[in-house]
């Protein structure tokens, strides 16, 4: 493919939007070589997210794996601040793909980067598995060097509402049989089930990967750079924003506030005064 | 399911976010009903949607129908507003999320509501076919009444830019194949096709039918409400949105505009001037 | 200024983003025609506001009416799905410009489309009085027909939350306070006036004037057409949403959701069930 | 004020959102404490916005300042990001609410950040000067330590476009004024002076203060936190992005591309090529 100089010193206008994902021409539509029409109806939902981020179509298992992560993280109920946000969008008068927007633009480091740091931290672990060390020692080595850093949570690790998140264990065994079939390596279901039970030596107590951790298992697997664990998990929550912004949308409801109606909040502040003169 | 009042009334706080979707325990997460650990692995991303909207899981030709509608309308280039959004964003310093949820924020009712448009057409013919006229004089009906009322623009037929939207006869294929199956109906095929041939007697000239109108037919003989075609286009589309924005983010880039930085736009306003005294 | 043709067929690139607002040379920056360094310390905010949107410089007393306004509607507390919204998403880890964004993009129709609505009742009203009739048989024709069509609410006239809203009376003084010195006509505080009246005959209790109602008396009064009174009304409520955002990041927390922790929401949705087999 | 614990373990739902912003009761709303009705008219829209960020009201040389800094930002041009989007984002089909937020989204850490920065970095000079140093010496250490540490642009100093940016003098004089009328210390104007002149020795060539590196200066001198640089900025810049939605939707324009309809992107993809058996 053509290398472009980084700021399109190329000074052609078109070349300031060069691309490799898509091609067009009056009739034609190719998105990383192949016609549309040939896409559709041959290649899946989860191998077309496959190919428009990573330029090739995936290979069967590949695409499976891929299809599961998406298809398990779709909800976490109203309490998660995506699902909330969407819902009161969705009483004030917009469109369905503004409420849509408006609980993804809430998916940031907090919410939704968790699977993103975890496959950080998985990569930290792997790079370091060249040096023919035992796992287990690295892992605590890493996970050392990471809360002397100050870090107080491991990233896919723990559950606030969860003991244990049901959906890792059966997310690491569909792992482990894609690595039986030699469809992944299974490196990565190893570094996260090391971890896990680090974590339990270190903390005395077991922090269980949670979905996070087990998607960001399943995006490691399958060569995805760590920021595509975010987008990818954006991609899934937004399945869930939409069905609770349409939910509310029948429900009814105009400009729906956090709390029912006939509460008010409590108020700290200055207590009443006048102006100054 | 039990019913609620409108404006929740029973004073409780937790039925303020009632909702059928989803419950939960520690330890359990239930979609409509089914366990999440039984639906991992068990049932696709198409199909998860589904459930996730209509609140049963559809038959397999349902699936497969709604996942090429799905994969069919992840891109159309960089030219698009939403997909030159979402890169612009990405060079702005935001997440990935943010950069996403701007660009599914413009898929309003121009950029990403004629699939929504079509299927309120297509259900407004659907509903006078009850009456047993010829579905060519139904249609030449409605058409009159929607041209009259100053409409110019038929929702999901014609394109700026390709004389035959490739995407569309291939839709229309696989909707025929499976209403030849017994899956669909084909009836919202008919009504396409209709349209599409009223319009070249009344035109006199041919504006197939596109992307939005045959999307709209699979959506119509799926059985969803016309809002959640904007809302279903908007996940497929971001698809394409997210891969460019990753695109984008390779390609660098800080605050990039929408033309080269050694262009300037043309000012047509108020020639210099001072302030009044 | 230069008349362009509506679909740039220029085609000249600049021309795409001709713009009557700025013109810019290297060290030159001029807004409206006017050089940035002498409008910075002679030209308050407010009227920068005005020169904006309008092209030319307000006259004192215009500016002064808008910039009571505008600070007028900074904020109705965190029961405003805008406000709840943007503090949740500032505890999901993404930047203020972001939380900022999630809220603004509430104030939709239902949210921020009083003032628009309520300044496009004013001027059908308006519109009318050229007829000659009296004021109070207008008003009624009007609010007959609007009542005709299925409406239910009068944009800007009653409050779910406070009997008389404290902002419109004290705002339709300032407006009176302006038109005595003869700095907007009236005309629009005597038909917003003359709407309550005629509501509380046809009613039969008085449902007094609110926020919106007064500021759009305002943004009337002063020629702003309609769809920028809920532009306007974005940039005062901006402040709230940033103060509110502001504070919630001080408060820290993490995924804020609307209710607190240790509740959930009530599940109204199928029973617990297994997959078919 | 009381104080509540960080995460809301008093269980009444009404302290979930707590704040010491705004109080209300049928009849009545208190800004910190403050009637609205008797804000409205005697305090203006820059007094508004400093009362809602920092708890009391300023004092008259502040207000002016903070005014000064807010109407200096407001635009950029149509090669700004954020301003390109929202006129691409009017003309899909949303509300300006909507465009609105689509381009205040975008100004994150790299397109609306940079005043936060220059905050930061003459917050850090200023902690050194406690210690007795030559302003110039606490300068050179810590822009030496900055460029150490792999930072390549000093935030607030140089620009693309301007090789003088005509806003950054103009605001440093009426800092200057202002400290010589007593309401600012002029300390933060020092230490903005001191970075230019150290940067000139240092790279050999001026690279004069911006229009962030300016207002920066102001925001400092004003007691403003850092991250509120970016919110004050974000709400400046809404006026100009406001400001070109307007006009876009007023010149028309249907799903509006970043460059002109009949050019398209440069494709450096992969070669046409058949979907593999």
């Amino acid at each position: 493919m053509t290398k472009h100089p980084r700021d399109n010193t190329t000074g052609k206008v078109e070349d300031w939007w060069r691309t490799d994902i898509i091609d067009m021409k009056p009739g034609e539509i190719r998105y990383r070589g192949y016609a549309i029409e040939e896409l559709i109806g041959n290649v899946g939902f989860a191998e077309m997210i496959w190919l428009m981020m990573r330029g090739e179509l995936p290979a069967k298992g590949q695409a499976e794996l891929l299809e599961i992560a998406l298809m398990s993280a779709v909800d976490h109920g109203p309490q998660a601040p995506g699902i909330a946000i969407a819902r009161m969008a969705a009483t004030c008068g917009v469109g369905l793909n503004n409420a849509l927007a408006s609980g993804i633009n809430a998916l940031g480091d907090v919410h939704g980067g968790a699977g993103e740091q975890a496959v950080d931290l998985y990569n930290a672990i792997r790079a370091d598995m060249n040096n023919e060390d035992d796992l287990d020692l690295i892992v605590e080595r890493v996970l050392d060097s990471f809360f002397s850093a100050g870090n107080k949570y491991v990233p896919g690790f723990g559950h606030r509402f969860h003991p244990v998140d049901p959906r890792a264990p059966r997310l690491l065994e569909l792992v482990d049989r894609a690595a039986d079939a030699g469809q992944v390596t299974g490196e990565y279901a190893a570094i996260g089930r090391t971890i896990e039970a680090s974590l339990e030596r270190l903390k005395g107590r077991r922090i269980p990967m949670n979905i996070d951790g087990a998607t960001a298992v399943i995006y490691a697997e399958l060569g995805f750079p760590a920021p595509l664990a975010r987008g990818l998990f954006c991609l899934s929550r937004s399945v869930g924003i939409l069905a609770h912004a349409w939910e509310q949308t029948q429900q009814g409801g105009r400009n729906k506030g956090p709390i029912p109606r006939d509460m008010k909040w409590t108020y700290t502040g200055h207590p009443p005064r006048k102006l100054p003169d």
